[in-house]
């Protein structure tokens, strides 16, 4: 059973009819991207507050009268979904904040939150026919689609910047895929593979082109509301990079909203590196979105010309959220502390949205009676180099007890009464 | 409420009155591992197959009767278990074999199956009232337990040998650790640390002296059989360094016999490296243990001295399972395998009991009517060294159509019809 009623474009805001393979606005050419719009009337009747506590497995595929694919294949694919949303223990209390909750997306079955987009890849590419699927992306969203390909039959495609970490890349290649690397930056890469897509009729996983795979993003915020009893906090912070995972997001509490089971979209707390901050740029000085460079450690949100921009911009201003940029300190220093005080390990742009939240705290944007949710949109396994930055290496002792004794006394450490 | 009757020894049979805070035999000392003997009747009563449909959330502590802990503190720890098992979509028909399945322990929040212990060991030095843990471990026991213990608010001292892989370590040191790197083998680091333990009075994790890890292990063949309504596989299989997670899944299945819940535990398949394979040995020439050298990549595997003989030899003799040693060739080739065929990335040690199930296809141990589940330990981003082994690195391209045509028609990319 499907509800959608068809695609409108957010840029010149006209209506089209629904069909799978149609991938942007005739008229507005690849700029146009499409949203998808659904019966809200119809659906209603079917999802409601039972229908949920119906539900019995805990994966993405619980909402699939809200998704625009067909059942057929779901049987067969990895666990997508289900992830962990857990109150903070130590958190609240070092940053003085009423509640602070996090969403682990490093346990998808390929460590990040892509995962919830490339299963709704894969199938529709499955649904139409296709045998090879392609993308770019700086990492999460090629081992993600390279995971549930592989799973599923199908082949891969996958063009990255010679810059993604080796932990991706290694993900990449053991799932089976003909990776390219190309020698420039995301844009190139970007360029280049639409390029082939075009040449070679293979399917498109790109995020921002494709209006499919907001739709499987969303299934986090549908997440975060049933682990919530549907009472949201006042605030949701996910770092941002094309603006695909912050426009999922907002669509995913927006439905929710259709749907009479939310009173209201939390604000969204649109999180960026300064070494590579478009959004934030135009949101302070009130100015277009430009090209900015694209130098941060946070390599999954590294994106210096967002390919989602109209739809970003939108959930944060609809939300009355805010955008905010911190640096790649800040990003190791939360990483750390999200280590050590939670025990989640997350990616730079996994805990760049703490990173974001603790400056939002400091700037008075978020105040300390409100309440938090941090999307930790993907594991720190995957870039073992950068975790390396965030700490200091142990010093090699020999397997003597004298020697020992000197390390953990200067080290201060006590006995146990 | 919790249904422990006694300890028993594994060396001289002897009983004993439970007691949290005795780890060995007082008449063996530290070889006199002891296991948790239950009383079945009792638990029998209030553990049957409605009990298991009434629990709601899928994590390790929907056994809480059937485990050593008090609930007091459950509520707060991270969600551990709960892993997906999946029916292969691809390797059945790859390995002609009737049916597999595969329990992904990768997905834990440190992303193996060592959780299961650790956050046992972390409920059990909370209730002894101690505020610093300390093990010695090749990696992933050692990063489970700084992960729950940061959690929980608890200290961490960590034995590893200086061969352990950089992203074990960088767990470590995020989730706050004091990590003691020993200038030695296994057997060194366990040594220090078992001296330091006893100087400092910390709470003890290593898992064979603990006889309480074993009961969080077995977690995983509870969940096992669940996912299979209570219907086995005939073969279950695991890779064996220090013996206690073949020993914990045994219990497990044990457990569920003495429940009547199942009829017949499954013949359990112990894996080990070629490189560094004391059980096997042993099995083969019918002898006892003897120290054998620790040559393997698969580095959660390398014990060349196993601190749970006892239990992991009798795990394998009572299931009439088997024993089976494969190469590091084939744990690479496996670990591709797997990646490729149903997009699961295991790390070395995990993906060496699909290594296991195919050396023991090959020599008709497993027969091709036979069903096997095989429990992947471990996620391979904790490991991207040896990965990368697996791998060919992609070749690098510049941004232009031509360039990438040469490499894809090269090798042979149809087009899509």
């Amino acid at each position: 059973m499907s509800f959608i009623k068809q695609y409108r474009c957010t840029l010149c805001n006209q209506t089209l009819d629904y069909d799978k393979d149609i991938m942007t606005c005739p008229s507005c050419g690849e700029k146009g991207i499409l949203d998808i719009e659904y019966d809200y009337e119809a659906m209603r009747k079917f999802v409601d507050i039972n229908y949920f506590k119906q539900q019995e497995e805990f994966t993405m595929w619980r909402y699939m009268p809200m998704l625009p694919v067909e059942k057929t294949h779901i049987d067969q694919m990895l666990k997508i979904g289900g992830t962990p949303l857990y109150r903070s223990n130590n958190l609240e209390k070092e940053l003085h904040i009423k509640k602070i909750y996090i969403k682990d997306e490093g346990l998808n079955p390929s460590a990040s939150l892509k995962d919830r987009a490339s299963g709704i890849a894969v199938l529709k590419a499955i649904e139409s026919g296709y045998d090879t699927i392609s993308c770019s992306s700086t990492g999460n969203a090629a081992s993600s689609l390279a995971c549930h390909a592989a799973r599923m039959g199908l082949k891969t495609v996958i063009f990255v910047p010679k810059r993604a970490p080796v932990g991706k890349l290694n993900q990449l290649l053991i799932y089976g895929s003909k990776v390219i690397s190309v020698d420039g930056d995301y844009k190139d890469t970007f360029n280049l593979s639409k390029l082939a897509i075009n040449e070679y009729g293979w399917y498109n996983r790109n995020a921002a082109i494709n209006p499919h795979l907001v739709e499987g993003k969303k299934t986090v915020a549908l997440e975060i509301a049933e682990q919530l009893k549907f009472r949201l906090t006042d605030w949701v912070a996910v770092s941002v990079g094309d603006g695909c995972t912050i426009a999922g997001v907002y669509k995913g509490f927006y439905d929710l909203l259709q749907l009479k089971l939310i009173k209201k979209i939390p604000k969204l707390l649109g999180v960026q590196s300064t070494g590579c901050s478009p959004f934030v740029d135009a949101y302070i000085n009130s100015k277009p979105l430009k090209e900015a460079m694209e130098n941060t450690i946070a390599d999954s949100i590294s994106v210096g010309i967002p390919r989602n921009p109209v739809k970003a911009i939108q959930a944060v201003k609809k939300s009355s959220g805010a955008w905010i940029a911190i640096t790649d300190e800040q990003i190791l220093q939360s990483m750390k502390q999200l280590g050590s005080s939670e025990g989640i390990f997350g990616e730079p742009a996994g805990v760049a949205a703490l990173a974001g939240v603790k400056e939002a705290i400091k700037t008075k944007i978020i105040k300390e009676n409100e309440t938090v949710t941090i999307i930790m949109t993907g594991n720190g396994l995957k870039d073992p180099l950068n975790a390396q930055k965030a700490v200091k290496a142990p010093t090699l002792v020999k397997p003597r007890l004298e020697d020992l004794k000197q390390i953990i006394e200067e080290k201060g450490e006590k006995r146990h009464a």
